[in-house]
């Protein structure tokens, strides 16, 4: 008998899951409900859009609807799910061209709904002047705009990545850069000491930091736009309002399921990402993770575990055995000319989860120091006092951050400690690295504090 | 009671043993014997003295000898130690400024002489225009030479990693390029399928390669410089001759003190670099490792190594417990606009050493691919076909490539599976990795390829 699968959402997870079933060759009939006009759409590259590094839009769209069509999957784009019966195993779905509804039946049930950025519950957040940056229309909506109303003053209200990343590609057109951060410092995801010289490049760039106080108002002129910004203690005019306050989870219509959300506020799968409800499972923006070097349950909505989730969902949803083994927290951000990359956790989270943390930070070259362009490299790592074990890694630098935050990644999955840290054999070559990696240089000093002086 | 420590060789190794010793504050006195005029110097970064990126070559010398003497520790440069007597513990020294020998008495002894470039056996090779790049000073002659004899037409003796630097070295000089190596294909330590990347790089750049036999002769000319080489089956002109064959380790005085040689040719030891016999240690260039992949007894002289070998020497030689845990064998070259890394055994090596072996290559984007700058980058991983464990990687392309190298020599170390990898968080940005990193896209492949299809 052909099973009846439908996902709902047609991005990274979604359409993830739906290649995997319809390549496995399973009598399966999958049909996807994606309510936006777009699938699978690069949402990281967005600011590079928006930067004009990327001038065609169109080629953020990683796959074209007939890539999917003629693997037999049913992509129904501007259809949005808006009401789900796990009893009735059936889903109300809105076309939203024809603003017509009706109801589909499904054996199996994938939730792959992502997440939607935060606006700030403040008046003037839905003016017409103020951005979101998540969904493929959004930064087109923001290139028309600057192009057609020449904005002069941009506030950007977040210093998330994504703040971070938009206040770049907004310098790029010019504007003033007004960059404010509720909490005492910017990338507030990372250790305050590491971001210090985030800070610096950002201020080099043009930027103008204000931190430490939310944004209460966005007033609004005559006109219905923002023009100005106001916290506890300031107010800055401007002409435009970008947000990076992050997102949050689509998890309404898995409530209307039934389907359990956890404390993360998302929703909370198996390793094959199967829900509580029997027939339903999640996977992507929308649910939480284990964090492989905590053990905790965390939502860290990122582009490659969407990705997995959904072949796993897939793989599980037609019997296949494969697991989503979590994640350990590996970001990376481009900031101007600085690279910034984070994996496993910061020493003020591990401090919060009340662990004994040791830690060091040290600067090193990040290649040969006689080879053209080298430069100075930071690199913090965090360890647990009693155990040596790595709990993570924070580093900085402008060459070489991606690959030395990928090794800590890769040693945080393994469980190493510092003294294996200490032992990886590297790679070592003038033009790539020194012949003491950066990253051994942290390990040996993190090694020689914890051992008490012994040599 | 003071130990006098005696060191031979005042580079990597013996350096790094020599300040391990000094800092401790142990009472020992450390003598260190370097037969040259210069101690630490960077012989990775001579090809790019040649190709002019370094201008001073003074550059190269990483600690100037003061550094050392400031720390109590007693460098004689120039000081070749010509005989070993390990039951006197005693060494005899030449002082090659002032040809005057003399004896030391030593409590301990650690041997780190290095290598030494290999020179054909075949006339002409000792000609005033056949170069070696090892030591300090051949850069400089080598500079010298084109500079004063302006040269045309160089021919590079083995397409190693060093002859392949040195290529593009002199191509920046202008001069006409032919590379010989008697392998059937360049960078003989790799797969040949990964090397076809290389090759065409090279004949791209204006390389002329003469694959699959041995030079046999170096012509004379009537001035006795080189003017011609000879293979069984072709003869072609050339002013200028450079050395990239590799090289042996440095054991003779090893040999006269009765400290084993095992059967990679160097001098074997405990991982606290112990000799067979009593109160001699070695470390570097001159001692062979564990490969923790395989388990077997290999020579593979690199930098990184051989510091951290000094430094665990030093300890041990103190009293210390630090253990140099063996290599896995990586290594990286910049060929050109190409980057080169490999680690672990490669397919061919595996399978010589009875191993059952899958592979996939996989060609994929290094960065996202809209963003700016993207290209191919090309990664083959191999695995144990039985139980899946990793094996080794060998990844060319255009940027990303020491980096994911890095993570495959520390999923290496920790023992991971071809599904471990492919669970593994690595950090996604457009500007520095797409969604699904190449490693993990191989990993992937080669998981579906071992798993028979199962989902």
């Amino acid at each position: 008998m052909t099973e009846a699968i439908a996902i709902v959402g047609g991005d990274a997870a979604g359409m993830s899951a739906a290649s995997f079933i319809a390549r496995s060759g399973k009598d399966a009939k999958v049909t996807v409900f994606e309510r936006s006009g777009v699938n699978s759409y690069a949402a990281c590259g967005l600011p590079y859009h928006v930067s004009r590094d990327i001038h065609d839009p169109s080629t953020l769209l990683v796959r074209e609807p007939s890539y999917f069509t003629s693997m037999g999957i049913d992509l129904r784009l501007c259809h949005e799910v808006v009401d789900l019966d796990t009893t009735a195993h059936a889903v109300t779905v809105l076309n939203r061209l024809s603003s017509t509804s009706y109801t589909h039946q499904y054996d199996k049930l994938l939730l792959a709904m992502g997440a939607s950025a935060i606006v700030p519950p403040v008046a003037g957040g839905d003016a017409a002047n103020v951005f979101s940056i998540r969904h493929y229309d959004d930064s087109i909506a923001l290139v028309q705009y600057i192009e057609q109303h020449k904005p002069s003053r941009c506030t950007v209200i977040g210093a998330s990545y994504l703040g971070l990343e938009m206040t770049e590609a907004l310098r790029a057109h010019g504007l003033e850069l007004t960059l404010a951060e509720g909490a005492d410092h910017v990338l507030p995801a990372m250790d305050s000491d590491m971001t210090e010289i985030v800070h610096t490049e950002l201020v080099d760039q043009g930027t103008e930091i204000k931190l430490g106080e939310p944004v209460l108002d966005l007033e609004e002129g005559e006109d219905g736009l923002v023009c100005a910004v106001r916290t506890a203690s300031a107010r800055w005019e401007c002409d435009l309002v970008v947000l990076g306050l992050g997102a949050r989870p689509n998890i309404e219509l898995a409530r209307k399921g039934g389907v359990d959300i956890d404390l993360t506020g998302a929703i909370g799968t198996t390793d094959t990402m199967m829900t509580n409800v029997d027939g339903v499972w999640a996977a992507g923006d929308c649910v939480s993770s284990t964090h492989r070097v905590t053990g905790a349950t965390v939502w860290i909505p990122l582009g490659p575990a969407a990705n997995k989730q959904g072949r796993v969902a897939g793989s599980s949803m037609i019997g296949g055995s494969a697991r989503f083994g979590g994640v350990v927290g590996t970001s990376l951000v481009k900031v101007f000319d600085l690279h910034v990359g984070r994996t496993g956790v910061t020493e003020t989270e591990a401090r919060r989860l009340g662990m004994r943390v040791a830690s060091t930070t040290i600067t090193a070259d990040d290649i040969a120091p006689y080879y053209p362009g080298s430069s100075a490299t930071t690199v913090k790592i965090v360890a647990d006092a009693t155990t040596s074990r790595l709990l993570g890694a924070q580093i900085v630098g402008r060459s070489g951050v991606p690959g030395r935050t990928n090794v800590i990644a890769t040693a945080l999955q393994a469980g190493m400690t510092v003294g294996d840290l200490a032992d990886l054999d590297l790679g070592y070559a003038p033009p790539f690295a020194p012949v003491w990696d950066p990253l051994l240089v942290a390990a040996n000093r993190l090694g020689s504090m914890t051992r008490n002086g012994a040599p």
